[in-house]
Formats: structure tokens, sequence, C-alpha cells
């Protein structure tokens, strides 16, 4: 905080919070907010409502305001005549707005500037548990292979997919991507009514919470035997990845993993095909820091959790993605998804 | 916007950018953002790999943008000289901080006090669509009162609740509640693995989006015959909340409508466990204006549609809440809620 002239942060909704205190904010209109200042003792202010919800807190202590009451005063008067404040990346903009208006002549900047780096760098308790939630998505992945896809819905397999992230010990499904055939296309695509069929390329991408922390993972499934274009630009994708995957060591710029996928995907002429950034750091977001992205210059330290998923996208025709999450340890990356890799063959 | 002294109005996530322009948001760190000036054409800033999910916009431009670019900039050229900006509620903070840096100089407010007021009036589809909402969870509610209870845990019920909430046809489930003895007294507890025992008092409060449009609806269930203390209180509460209901007319401040609970609730000697406003508006947010509360001097106005949801905790022993939603209408309130009041008493 000093280093970088940040008297106060602020957190609200978003993971900063359970991160520092332990505690998950409501997404609702009553303002939750902890304010923690330099050298001095933390506060976390809630609905009185919602004060029977939060659980011991450690060096944090609590406030309680009533229904009438202006939390945002109450923050106000917290933060007191600190200067630099930085306020939690996901706050809602009302309580950015109404705290400025209270709290004039501030330097305003992200939570994130203080707390993203210690988050990226995940210890021994936060890599377990994103195993165990990569091995949860693994097993669904590896399930799927043996399904029936023809005939359904995207809607259908998205629910199949969405049942298994909770069956397999999730609290909660994040996303659950099925864009078949044109709709492989659309890298964010909603499951559809679109009926899947004999011939399509379906690309799934799905992932939840597991005790706190997220998976993720790509797989794509033919139905039936590809053709050779499909199966050739798949194979580059899989070269790609390995390269990204590989160049992930400690010490090496974001944007040269990036730059790792990108290179074998331009030499097979897709590269204006490869719409999207490599990957995006993993943790208690889905998306967090180390972004895998052209400009990030940040090295990789041990402990960096991050997806690598190069795609490759055939507008109106097809779709393909291939997403392992890899962690940089000092013995080199190493993969925490271990479903297979190869273009499953489905009915 | 004229009269707010609003030059631009910004929207990003939440329901407004979906009002406006018929687009959601994808929650994520890459910035979607609808730029509204003034007599001047609308544009919409998405990511690139978002374009697809973008639907036919009426009167409104498409701007994507790739993943390298700065996106703050794009939206900070759209904005151009405009002076008074509102910014979506529910944007995160740190769009807000970097929008601020890039446009330093205006003055910013919330698109709540634009947009609020427009999307708190609901015409008749609206109307039909929340009624159509509340018919789904009023079934649910009747459903649960013949099934058994005791020995259950609250997640399995809460479980069940949310499996309904789809199956009945919304595509989201919101929340479900399920409180029962000492947690029922917190009244946004969270469904945990406590095992529901005869003589529980259970709070179910749950809602969900169907055809974007939200339900919400309280009811609760007690396991056996309840004793005389807990029937007493549920009477209290169902005369509050029916008070307050005949209250809901047309050109009532909203508070005098918090108050007819209120006093009833006073009346009884139970002041002191009524912690929380009696409502809030509702619509294609769970929450929004108007809300149903001391201080708020809004009348309403044919079309307002809210939640009248008074409750009792009593700490440590047991909770209770009742709640219908109800819409301002010129020939008095109507409620959307017919599920039955009465205390539900299960095995």
């Amino acid at each position: 905080m000093h280093e970088l002239g940040v008297d106060a942060v602020l957190c609200s909704v978003g993971a900063d919070l359970p991160y520092l205190a332990g505690y998950e904010a409501m997404p609702l209109e009553r303002l939750t907010m902890l304010v923690v200042r330099a050298n001095a003792e933390a506060y976390l202010v809630v609905p009185r409502l919602e004060a029977p919800r939060v659980g011991p807190l450690e060096e944090v202590e609590l406030i309680a305001y009533g229904e009438t009451d202006d939390p945002v005063a109450v923050v106000a008067g917290l933060v007191g005549n600190a200067r630099g404040l930085a306020i939690g990346d996901h706050t809602w903009a009302r309580f950015v707005i109404d705290l400025q208006r209270q709290l004039p002549g501030r330097g305003w900047s992200r939570a994130s500037e203080v707390v993203g780096p210690l988050r990226a760098v995940k210890d021994a308790a936060e890599i377990e548990a994103l195993g165990a939630a990569a091995h949860a998505v693994d097993e669904i992945a590896g399930e799927m292979r043996e399904r029936p896809f023809a005939g359904r819905t995207e809607l259908d397999v998205h629910r199949e997919i969405a049942d298994r992230i909770v069956e397999r010990g999730h609290e909660r499904v994040n996303f659950a991507i099925v864009g078949s055939g044109p709709n492989g296309a659309s890298p964010h695509h909603d499951a559809s009514d679109r009926v899947i069929e004999p011939g399509d390329v379906v690309v799934c991408d799905f992932g939840g919470t597991m005790r706190g922390y997220c998976s993720d993972i790509t797989r794509v499934f033919s139905i039936g035997e590809p053709p050779a274009e499909v199966r050739d630009a798949y194979e580059v994708l899989r070269e790609a990845q390995e390269a990204a995957v590989v160049a992930a060591t400690v010490g090496t710029p974001c944007e040269d993993v990036d730059a790792a996928a990108r290179r074998i995907i331009d030499a097979a002429g897709l590269g204006a095909r490869f719409i999207h950034r490599t990957g995006h750091g993993i943790g208690l977001d889905a998306h967090e820091d180390p972004y895998i992205v052209a400009g990030n210059t940040t090295p990789l330290v041990a402990g960096h959790a991050f997806s690598i998923e190069p795609g490759v996208y055939f507008e109106g025709r097809f779709g393909l993605r291939l997403e392992d999450i890899v962690v940089a340890t000092p013995d080199g990356p190493e993969r925490l998804n271990l479903a297979p890799r190869e273009l499953a063959i489905v009915e």
C-alpha cells in the first residue's frame, strides 16, 4: 500500500473481500464494504440484516448499519483523512459515485493494484484447490467423450454439463458454453435450442467454483469423423497449445507465452482466426491476473495459475478451442488438467 | 437527461443495458458499454470475441474492439466533450476509475437517476411477464406445502426449490433461501447442511428470472403444529402484510406503505424484531426502484411493481417473513402472488 501511495483499501462485491476477510458480500443494493487502512484497525461494514451471515472475523471489526442509515457515510467516516483510496474492482459504480461525493479531493485507484499481485501468486493450498477443481472437470470432459451429442440441443448438453459440475463437487456453475456448428465460431456463445447434427463440431468450455477456487476447461467434440480441414486445424491448435504450455516457465513474460501459441497458428495461415488472447489467470475469480496477452510484460513467477486456450474460429461454420489450466513452478510449467486432448469423436 | 444535467449515459453490466438496447453484458474484465448521448447516435462497445453474441440492434451502432485495444479510450472518444456523465449503477469500479482518468473534469452521477424512474413504471407486457414469473413460484410455494421437510437438510430443500424454479420456466435461479429454526432469524441466510427437525419453523424465500423478469416470494413452513407464540406472531405478520398491500394505492408515498406494516407490528410489541424495510421494486432486477422504506417519499404510480415482505426475527430461535409481489394500478393494489398465505403445516 505504501509503495503504491494507497492509504486505504475499500473492498465490496468480488473476490478481494473473501480473500482478505473470509466473507463474501451479497451483490445487492445494500453496501457491504471492508475498510483497510495502513497500520490501523480494519472494519467490515454490513447491512444489519446480513450481520448474522458473517462468521467469526480475524483482525476485522464488524459494523452493522440499519435500514435507514447511510452506509456511505459510515465508510466515509472510517476512511477519515486517508488520501489515496483503492477501491475493489467489482464494486458497483453507484457506491463509487456516492463515496466520491462524500470524500472529495481524494485519489482513487483500483484495489487490484494492491491485491491483484498477492492473489495471482497461489500458495500450496490454493494450487491444491485449483487441482481438485481441475480434476473434477477433467472427469466430466472424459465422460462427455462417451455421450451422444447428435439430436440433442445445445441447451440439453449445457444442462448435463452444469449438473455434472455440481455433482462433481463444485458449489456453483460459472459457465457451460456449448457452441455447435456455426455457433462454435462465437467464443462466448450462449447455449441455444439449436439441435446438434452429425458432421457438427462442438466446442464445450465449462467451469465452476469448488472450495472457493475456479475450474475452466475446453474440449472439442466432432459428431462423427471430421473432415480433413477440421482435423488439420485442430492439430495446429494442439501444437500451439503445447508450445504455449512449454513456454510458460518462471521468468517468461506473459506476452511471450501468448506469442508462442500465436506463432504456430500464424505459420499455419490461421492467425486471423485466433481472435483472442491465449489465456487468463484463475483462482477465486474465473478470470484474474495474470493475463496471457500481447502487451503484458509481467514475468511469470512460481505460483501463477492461468489458462492456455488458443482458439480458431471459422465464421458461419465452426470453431475450435483447447484449454487447460497451467501453474508455473520452479520445475517448469505444470498442467492441472489432464483430460484427453485429442479431438473427441462422438455420436 | 436534460433536466438532470446528464449529457451522456454509459451502461455496462446490469439491467439498464438490456432495458435500453436488448443486450446483456457479460460480467467479465473486457468492457461492454452502451454510450447514449442526447440527440446523437448511440453506440454499443463490445469485445470482438463477444460481437457474435449481439443480436440485431435498433438505433444503436456496434463497435467491436480487439484484444489489445483500450476499450476505455474507445468509450472516452465517443463521450467526446459531454460534461455530465451518468454511469450504470452496477458498472465495475475499475472501469469507473479508468474512465475518470481518461475523462478528467466531468461530473459523474448514477445512470439510475435517468433510467430508474423509467424502469420502475412497468407497461402491460412487463406486468404480464412479472405475473407469469409470480405464477410459477406460486405453484412451487403450493407444492412445497405437500412436501416433507423433517430429516432433510436446508441445502436439500434449497436444491429442490432451485430445480423447480427452472422446471417451471425460469431461465435462472436468483436465490432460494431456506432458513430453518434459528437460521430463519438470519433474513439472508445461506442454506446450510443443518437438518430440519420437527418443531422447526422454516422460512423459504425464493425467486428467479423468467423471460427477463424476476419472481420473489416468501412463505413459512412449520414442521408439525406450531406453538402459540409462532402462530400469534405469524397472525400479526399476516395482518401487517395485508395492511401494507391495502395501503399501496397510487399516490401513496412509499414510506407510508412501509409505515402501514410497521404500525401493526409495533402495536403487537414486535417492532424491534422487524429489522428491515417492507419491500423493494422488482422487474429486470430482483431489487430495484421503488424501495418501500422509511424516508422514501416517492408517491406510487400506476405500474410500480414491488414486494411487500414484513418479517420478524427471534434470534437463536426462528424467523417469520411473508412476501408477495404487488402492482399499483388505477383500480388499487393488485397482488401478483396468490399462493396460500396461511402458515403451512408440513411433516
